[in-house]
């Protein structure tokens, strides 16, 4: 089988190493607008050819696009308009409901399946690829009913050598979810990275107080805007809602302190520890 | 050596497993308000030998105060009230300024040593402790001009077989720094839990698709009342201050999206990603 992989970053090169570690018949041919990243994942063996976007459409079996969701919608009605009935596309954003709108009455809409694979890191780029990335993670399949049945099978076979769990929904309740679950500890990450570069110029502080604590709710905030900016963009009005409820929960806290309400203050602690009995 | 240990917990506990894995002569005495705590840790090889309070600080050559702030503020004055000189009293708590101010007239003050080992995890109790949690990581070493010369010797040989970094710096200081470093994250991190309880009905899909990142940012929202109300009670006015920076932080990417201004929020992403640079 070949594999046109649309975007050798993070995500398509991840996937592309464990696919060919667990199927060494799989062939990967790759393309990206960076040059520098398309031969670096040669080098790094994450691809077996590289060419042009449309060639790499042409002689693939499946299609993989992994590139920002905005560049996704942009260029997947003419990765449709290139396929036949024996080809399949699927996609790797973190918002889907603009995507399958972009494309809803495109003749070869069914050759598309939407999906959302749940794994990432703030770095990018084809060198930081991970072979077992996505293992025992959850990959989000949309709105499966608008996918040819055999196009579904394809896509469930490569999160099987993903070693992924497949949990279906559709692309609304997936922006929803989402939004929640990624996109707003990405936002609180980089406000508290901006509040603490704001309030403490001492940068060589920062660097000998950092508590591990500190590091990992910030690690987020590393993550780069050309794949976040697009995101927010895509799933505003649920970000925005999450957000709101958010900014509350944090005045909460402010009027416990400037209350000094701590029955309150350990309320709203005690609260927030039934997480640990949702997330081991 | 005999060090008592008042508070036999997740940070008293690895101190201990540390300095008696480095020092085979070092003995400890420890005391704790939970038998079942005190218990635990004589099973673990913790302590070799539990007492009272009275008993524990009588017969150390080192007192090692490991409790919640609040607690180690009550008791600190009637520890230090039984001392003679050749003994020396350290703490480990997360706030420094109340802490120095209730013994700030004491006849024993120069034989207590204010401090604060940067570590710390969302879990409590003995069976929580780890040998190596303190390795490589930084110590504040508090208003040392007030303490004996040879009462911080013997603190820093404590930390130097902990095999951390000591910083020194006034308690102030101290308390401002880690309401940046340290006490918002656990805010943020509480707050962004409720968020998602709030909003997120269904625990299963919390559960199913939490994704790492998710569970990096909300980690400490797992951490005990207990430890944290009498931190953000002595470090009021400090956490207050960053808390409303960081709702203006927040309000900066709200009034981004709900403008749909873009370029700004790609600007506020940017200016996060710094903190790339300053931790590793």
């Amino acid at each position: 089988m070949v594999v046109g992989l649309i975007g050798v970053g993070l995500i398509g090169g991840s996937m592309a190493l464990k696919l060919k570690s667990k199927n060494t018949s799989i062939q990967i041919c790759g393309t990206d607008n960076s040059t520098d990243h398309l031969n670096e994942a040669l080098a790094l063996g994450i691809i077996d050819e590289a060419d042009d976007l449309e060639n790499t459409v042409k002689k693939a079996d499946l299609i993989i696009i992994a590139i920002p969701v905005d560049a996704t919608q942009k260029i997947l009605p003419s990765v449709l308009d290139l396929l036949d009935q024996h080809q399949t596309v699927m996609d790797t954003g973190s918002t889907k409901l603009g995507i399958v709108n972009a494309i809803k009455n495109h003749r070869n809409r069914t050759r598309f399946v939407a999906s959302h694979p749940m794994w990432g890191t703030e770095n990018s780029g084809p060198k930081s690829a991970q072979l077992d990335s996505f293992s025992g993670r959850v990959a989000v399949l949309c709105d499966a009913e608008d996918s040819a049945k055999d196009a579904v099978e394809k896509v469930s076979e490569v999160y099987q050598l993903l070693e992924m769990n497949l949990v279906e929904m559709t692309s609304e309740q997936h922006d929803i979810h989402t939004a929640y679950i990624s996109h707003i500890s990405h936002i609180t990450s980089y406000a508290l990275a901006n509040t603490v570069l704001e309030k403490e110029k001492e940068e060589d502080t920062i660097f000998q107080l950092a508590s591990s604590g500190f590091s990992s709710t910030v690690r987020l905030a590393k993550s780069h805007p050309e794949m976040w900016v697009p995101i927010f963009k895509q799933n505003k009005e649920n970000v925005l809602d999450v957000l709101n409820e958010h900014i509350s929960q944090l005045r909460k806290f402010k009027a416990a302190l400037e209350k000094e309400n701590y029955d309150f203050l350990e309320e709203l602690i005690k609260n927030a520890n039934r997480i640990r009995g949702i997330l081991k």
